[in-house]
Order: structure tokens, then sequence, then C-alpha cells
């Protein structure tokens, strides 16, 4: 059994691989179909996962959005929405950010050692932390963590640096992609995975394309992580 | 009638949408399959254009591999390869490069004015010189010259810079996209279109899905231009 969750990334990005614009602007990349199979994975997690980049540069609520999927989970004993986690090596995320205004459910900030007493405290009212790694969060550890702590199943929805650091750590099963019909640019624009990136080929993730599936105007491209 | 050649970009690129490594590394992205298929869009454009950051980066000979598709091209009473041709505002291509080196036919080189006049007397022994915009190479104006030189149908391949000039100066008619299955991450590798990219989603460049096809162990995806 996997001492971790069982993970995968989604995302929506640009035909050219850009989650955002070079000054982080989110932009409409995919239409109500990719919404609507967003919201119905995040249904049918335990926990949603985003780093601390994307809460400072899009205060995403990561909610639930259609009823009849809350009342679904309702039904079986959940709470009507997944965990929501952050993973925030500073304690950077504002006590009035999104997630913790809206809906019902456990919320769960990762911080490292390092990060300032103060702002763990005032955290620690709105939401559970978890304490891993020196500097930085260590996401292997975390991901043992949280697997202790029941979730089974977990969805990362970005962004680019924390994608590349669970996928390079080895920590993701699968990744869904919406491809959609624009072209972003910019060499500075978040793309699906940033971080470090590989130096040789050798060092690449292998993934196998298990689907695709003409969607809105894009495409949804599916991987597994070998 | 176009006042410019018939233009599609051609690329292959990593499941989020980069071309090389950081280090501007070029990795093997795609298969037989999708060489071949890029084999036969050359053998069938009249020209084949590159950014001098490609050139140096790369040193590609741009020639048609398959000899079967240069007997064809011959027999219809065409150079063995398309005329293959540079964007490079300073001259910087080596007279050494493989372009010149390998494979007959018709070579281009682009300049803008700022050019040192003796690397553009050097380039001049090896290759037509196009003159074109001032500090930078024209695009447009390029376009339009190359039209009037014959040019009725010409494959783009890249690198992210040319590429997103071209697009975003609304001189691209198509892309062609193979997706590959790796990951290469890295906020500093470069994408698919990088350039200045856009601000506002109003800025952004539309597409149309025309076609998908699983290849190799990828997926080739092609965009009309909207």
């Amino acid at each position: 059994m996997l001492d971790r969750p069982y993970t995968f990334i989604n995302s929506a990005m640009s035909a050219d691989g850009k989650i955002s614009t070079k000054r982080r602007k989110q932009v409409k990349i995919s239409g109500k179909a990719d919404f609507d199979r967003v919201d119905e994975l995040r249904a049918t997690s335990d926990a949603v996962m985003v780093g601390i980049g994307t809460v400072l540069a899009d205060d995403p609520s990561l909610t639930v959005k259609s009823e009849q999927r809350r009342q679904r989970r309702a039904s079986m004993g959940l709470d009507e929405n997944p965990v929501r986690i952050v993973v925030d090596s500073q304690a950077r995320t504002p006590t009035t950010a999104d997630i913790f205004k809206k809906g019902s459910g456990k919320r769960i900030i990762v911080v490292s050692r390092a990060a300032p007493q103060e702002r763990v405290r005032a955290l620690a009212e709105k939401a559970e932390i978890i304490v891993a790694g020196e500097d930085e969060v260590d996401l292997r550890a975390m991901a043992s963590e949280l697997k202790k702590r029941g979730i089974g199943r977990m969805m990362v929805e970005g962004g680019a640096t924390l994608n590349y650091g669970m996928l390079s750590n080895r920590l993701v099963d699968e990744l869904s992609v919406f491809v959609g019909n624009l072209i972003i640019g910019g060499k500075d624009a978040p793309t699906f995975m940033d971080g470090t990136g590989i130096s040789e080929r050798s060092e690449a993730v292998e993934l196998k394309l298990v689907r695709y599936e003409p969607m809105d105007e894009g495409i949804v491209l599916s991987w597994k992580v070998l």
C-alpha cells in the first residue's frame, strides 16, 4: 500500500503550456464542460492541494461548486468539501483568504520549521497545521503525514512550482491537463510545470498517455506517471 | 491572395510545454513516426524557417532526410531541399553552420539594418540576404518579401521567440504540436511560445482544434489560427 495519498495533478494550460500570463493573472482557458469535470474530480477527492503562490495570486476557494455534489458527499457522511490544503513554507496564507471564508470542511496548512511562529499561531485558529521540513516544506514527509491523517486520494491544483515539486519527488500518479485553444506566450509566464526542471534527458519523468478527450474548444490529455 | 507565405509552425513539446531543457539542450521528445511526419512537412514546403537562437543552440541542417522525398522533389523540378531561412537580426549565423554544409538548395539569411556589415558580407557568400527592419528583423516586411520571392508555403520550426513573434504578428495560419510523454519542467526552459506574451486575455491569439492524432508515445494536436 502507498505510504502517501494516491495523487493526481489537474490543470488547464494554453496550447503553449502556460497556466496564466507573465503577470500571473489568471485567464479563462477552459469552458463549462471542463469546469464541471474539475468539480467532479474535487467532489470525489479526499483533499485538494495548492501552493502558496496560487493562494496569493488567485485566492481560490477550492470548494465543490455543484450543490448536488455537495449533497452527495454529505449523504455519504463526508464534509461538503474535501480537505483544503495549502503548501506554505513561510506561513504566508492570509487569514482572510477565501479558502477560510468560503464553504465548510477542514483546512490544513503545511509549513516548514522556519515559518514565523506568530503567523503559524494565527493560522492555527483557522486550520490544522502540519510542520514538515526545515526551510522549505519536505513534500515526502508531508505526503506521508497526510496519508496517516486519512487522505487516500488527493488532487493537486497547482501552481507550477508545487506541480513540479510533487512530480519530481515521485509523489504523483496521474496528470490530467486541459489544453485550451489559445496562445498566451511570454518567457516568464508560469507553465504547467516550472520549478528547477531537468538538465539531462535521463532525469525526465516519463509518462504514458492513457486518455485524450476533446472538451469545450480544447482537449483533455490524461497521463499516467511511470 | 495572401501577401505572405501560407505559414505553419511545427514543434514537439513535453507534456508541460517545453521544447528543451533550461540549458537549451535539445532532448528527444517524439519518435520515429513524428520524425517521418515532420520530414514530409519539410518536403512539401517551399521554405523552412528557424530563428538564430535555434541555429546557435542546435545547429540543425533542416534538410529533407528521406532520399525518396528528395528524389520526388527533384522529379518535380524542385531543389532537393526547401529554401532554408534563418531570422538573424545581427547576422550571427556561423558560416560553418550545418545549414550551409549539409544538403543542396537555397539559403536565405534575414538580417536587420543594424547587422554588422562585415558579417553580412561573409554570409552573402553562402546565402541570399534579405534586409528588413532597423534593429530587429521586421517580420511582416520579411514575410511579404519572401512571398515576392516565390515562397508560397512555409514551415516555421522554432525556436520559442520566433514562434511567438510570427504568431503575434498574425503571420501564421496553422500550428501542429507533438505533445510528448515526458515532463521537462524548469521555469527558465524554453516553451513552445515565449517572447513577450500577453498581459490580458483579450490579447490572446485564438485557435481552433482541427485534428488530434496519437503518434509514437504522444499525440499531435493541430490548431488553426483564428
